[in-house]
C-alpha cells in the first residue's frame, strides 16, 4: 500500500513536469494561428532614383479603361517601353495600395504618373488631403490644379519658408518619405531617396505633424492682405 | 527499501522538474549581462523644422577654445539666445557622436554650425566623406570650399540632374536622412523632417548607394570636355 502511494506520487510528479515544460508550447502553438495576420513582417523598403523610365499604364488604368474593353482587366500595353518594375512602379504600388486614406504633404507635385495614381484612389473613394507649398502649387505642369478641380481637399502655407516635406501616408498605417519631390525632373534625372516604412511609431509622428500643419494652413485662418490690416 | 527507492524517485523527479523550469531563466539571467550593450533600444528620432534658434556654442567648442580658458570645459555661453535643446541642437548631438566614420551625402551644404560641427569631427579623427551637387557646391556661402581647405575627401556629380540626397552615416551604424538641406535658410524657415534612425537593414542599404555613387565621382572618371572629346 505504502509502495503504491509513492508510486503515485512519483509518476504524478513526473507527470506535472512534463506539463509545465509542455505547457508553453501548446500555448504558443495555439495562440500562433490568431497571431499569423500580425507577425507578417511589416513593409520596409528604400527606393533609390533616378527610376528606370517604365510603362505604368497597367497600374494606372481605371477599370474599363484598358484597351481589352469596359468590363475585362487591362491586357499588355503596347508601347515600346520597358515594362518591368522600377523605383517610380514600386512608389506607385506603395500609393495605390491606399483603401480608406491618403495623407500627401508634398513640396513641389508634377509627375502625370502619380497625379493620376491620387485621381484613381479619389475616385475609389479614398479620404485624400494634400498639403503644399504656395510657390510650387501654380508652377507649369503642377497637379495641384487637377487635384482640386476632382474635388481633393488641398491647403497651402503662406509663409516665406518653404513646405520642403514630401511625404505620405497611407491608410494611417505606411509612411512614404524621402528627398524626392513629385516631379518627373526628380523621378527621371536626380539621385533621390524615398523610405517605405510600416512602422507606428513614424507614422504617428508623421500624422501628428500632417494635422498640425493642416490646422495651421485652415483657409478660414489665411491673412489675404496682412499689410492692410496691419495699417487698421 | 522498496519504499525508500520510491521516496528517492519522487524527490529526484520534483527535483528534475524544478531544474528544467528553471534553467532558462537562470542562463537568460548569466546571459543578460553579456547582453546588455546590444540590448539597449535602437536609436529612433524624428525632428521636425523650422528650429527655434537657439545657440549651440557648448555643442561645438573644440577643447580649449572656451572662454573658461584653454584646460578647462567649455563655460556657459553668455549670448541672448536661448539655450536649450532645438532641432538643430538634437541633429548637432547624432553628428558628434561620430567616432570612426562619416559618410554625408547632401544636396546643399551652408550652414555654418553643421559645417563647424564636420570640421570637428575631422580635427577629432574621424574619417569624413562628402558627396554634393556640383551646382550647389559653389553658392555663396557654402561650406564645401571650407570642408576641402581642411583636407576633407569631396565628391561631386557631373550630371544634368541633381544630387539630391541629403543623408548622413555616422559610424556605420546610424542613418540621417529627410527633406533637410542643410542650410540656415532651411533649418529656420522651413516645414523640414529628418529621421534619425539605428537600423541596420537601412544602414547596409543607403551606405551601398553612397559607395556607388563615391566610386562613380571617382575624379579620375570625370570628363571635363566631354564635346571636344567626342570630336576626336
Amino acid at each position: 500500500m505504502e509502495r503504491l502511494r509513492w508510486q503515485v506520487v512519483a509518476v504524478a510528479t513526473l507527470g506535472l513536469a512534463l506539463a509545465l515544460e509542455v505547457l508553453p508550447s501548446v500555448l504558443h502553438w495555439l495562440r500562433a494561428g490568431r497571431r499569423q495576420e500580425r507577425r507578417r513582417p511589416p513593409r520596409r523598403e528604400v527606393l533609390f532614383f533616378p527610376s528606370q523610365v517604365t510603362c505604368t499604364e497597367a497600374l494606372l488604368q481605371a477599370p474599363g479603361e484598358g484597351p481589352s474593353g469596359p468590363s475585362g482587366p487591362p491586357a499588355g500595353c503596347p508601347c515600346s517601353l520597358p515594362h518591368g518594375e522600377s523605383s517610380l512602379s514600386r512608389l506607385l504600388r506603395a500609393l495605390l495600395a491606399a483603401r480608406a486614406s491618403l495623407e500627401l504633404c508634398l513640396f513641389a507635385f508634377s509627375s502625370p504618373q502619380l497625379g493620376r495614381a491620387v485621381q484613381l484612389l479619389h475616385q475609389r473613394g479614398v479620404c485624400i488631403r494634400v498639403i503644399t507649398d504656395c510657390d510650387y502649387m501654380a508652377l507649369n505642369g503642377s497637379q495641384i490644379g487637377l487635384l482640386r478641380k476632382a474635388g481633393i481637399q488641398v491647403r497651402h502655407d503662406q509663409d516665406l519658408g518653404y513646405m520642403h516635406h514630401k511625404f505620405a501616408i497611407v491608410d494611417k498605417k505606411v509612411l512614404i518619405t524621402g528627398s524626392l519631390n513629385w516631379t518627373t525632373q526628380a523621378i527621371q534625372n536626380n539621385r533621390e531617396n524615398v523610405l517605405i516604412m510600416e512602422d507606428e511609431e513614424y507614422v504617428r509622428l508623421f500624422l501628428e505633424e500632417f494635422e498640425r500643419i493642416w490646422e495651421e494652413l485652415n483657409p478660414t485662418k489665411y491673412t489675404f492682405f496682412p499689410q492692410k490690416k496691419q495699417s487698421h
